[in-house]
């Protein structure tokens, strides 16, 4: 998918949702377990419920590996669920890969032409060569990490002892390193919005990439604040929510109940694209 | 396994070779493409021949998931192959995951509960909750990204621009500051062979862990010098060679062929250890 069509998704369902597939056995409702294949089961009932209101559907690859070739089967079946019913969703494989060159190479033979997503989330820690072999498939995207929602993310990408060359952190010498690597048409960021205040920093050196933004919902960021510091003239933002979405419920009825979130959200967003875009 | 057993491996097999499995359905002999699992055939027969040269086999992910799930099930009949036919083996899934902690928490379900490996390769950048969860396994370990073998390494890890506080690279950093999440008993370090008298800088900030040194061979480290740097008390050193083993024949010898390129290495790695322990 390109930049332009994402854009467009954008604008016609007033929505940069993404929904997080963090689909686990134990916390998905009962009565699907006595079905063949739960987790494919889940996913098809939250996507059928959730896709006219999020414009990108992004599995942690960590949930299916758990459950070995069996879960890597639902990852696939969920995967060309989306590709062959749902033409405008942009995918992403939140597999967080990254590997010497040669290496690399098969991961995006595994996520791009094995399983056919628009993206994959990708480690910075290893540099130019491990990504590039993601970059040199047309119309595909890497996400690269940047600053991550996670507590750890204190540890190395924002941390005083971490400040490199111009007193900057250290990742905001991957947002701007990896200028070099990519552009705004085939290269992203995962920003956490934990401190949303920060995105307008993060604005001044990478004004027009599109940020994946997790961390809103559950991990307790404020969706205003991504709006207000994190938009540009396309939007330029994916917002995750996953638990929040997919475990809303955990009846018979929880596609419902996913759909009610995903719409309180969606709701907010189509309010935010009239008041910045 | 503990540190003391591989210690102890390593000593009664005069040995610290670690076996890459980098297993290529374009690079394996022919012949075996008309079997039912040629990756895992070619796996064993692989295994069987280096079994006594070799103290740690290391699949490598991307080769097994660019098959999809078939892939997978391939890696899990070679772990399970390893586990049961020979016990005194050191398994490292040379995956380079990380995440946050409750998602790291099912890399390590993934890895060391549905897979059996004693190991796993872990990136740095997302800090101590990305790494924790697998350091909560007992006698499993991380093997965490340090100064990685590919040229990217230049990019972030040892590059002048990315020096950190005091001066320090910022491999460097990640060296002193994962001291705190584990120890040398379930940590290791990757560090690559290309620049071996660097070995002896990393000696002084990790003295006691085991370092996993991949990079000998086709990627042109030399095995006299990591060892003249980097070897400790207790070896301290798992040397990885992949395609120059595994891929020493092509014909139906070409089991034949990897055991006499594994010897090659034993040979040498034995005068090592009575010239450096």
């Amino acid at each position: 998918m390109t930049k332009e069509q994402l854009f467009k998704n954008i604008t016609r369902k007033k929505s940069f949702l993404c929904v997080g597939l963090d689909t686990d056995l134990n916390l998905i409702p009962k009565h699907l377990l006595k079905l063949e294949d739960p987790i494919f089961e889940f996913n098809k009932r939250i996507i059928d419920a959730t896709k006219d209101l999020c414009v990108a559907y992004k599995p942690n690859t960590a949930f299916y590996e758990t459950l070995g070739a069996e879960g890597w089967i639902s990852l696939e079946k969920t995967i060309n669920y989306i590709n062959d019913t749902y033409k405008d969703i942009f995918t992403i494989a939140d597999a967080k890969r990254g590997d010497i060159g040669n290496t690399s190479k098969m991961y995006a033979k595994a996520f791009f032409e094995k399983l056919n997503f628009d993206s994959i989330t990708v480690s910075p820690y290893m540099g130019e060569d491990s990504v590039m072999p993601f970059l040199e498939y047309k119309n595909k995207w890497v996400i690269l990490l940047a600053l991550t929602s996670n507590t750890g993310a204190q540890d190395l990408q924002i941390n005083s002892k971490f400040k490199i060359e111009n007193s900057k952190f250290l990742y905001e010498g991957v947002l701007e390193t990896s200028q070099k690597w990519g552009n705004p048409d085939n290269m992203m960021y995962v920003v956490g919005a934990t401190k949303a205040e920060i995105l307008s920093d993060i604005r001044k050196i990478v004004p027009d990439n599109f940020l994946l933004v997790p961390g809103i919902g559950a991990q307790g960021g404020s969706l205003q604040d991504v709006a207000k510091y994190g938009m540009n003239k396309q939007c330029g933002l994916l917002v995750n929510s996953s638990r929040g979405i997919i475990y809303a419920g955990a009846g018979e009825d929880f596609a419902d109940k996913a759909g009610e979130e995903a719409l309180k959200l969606q709701k907010e967003m189509k309010d935010l694209l009239e008041k910045y875009l």
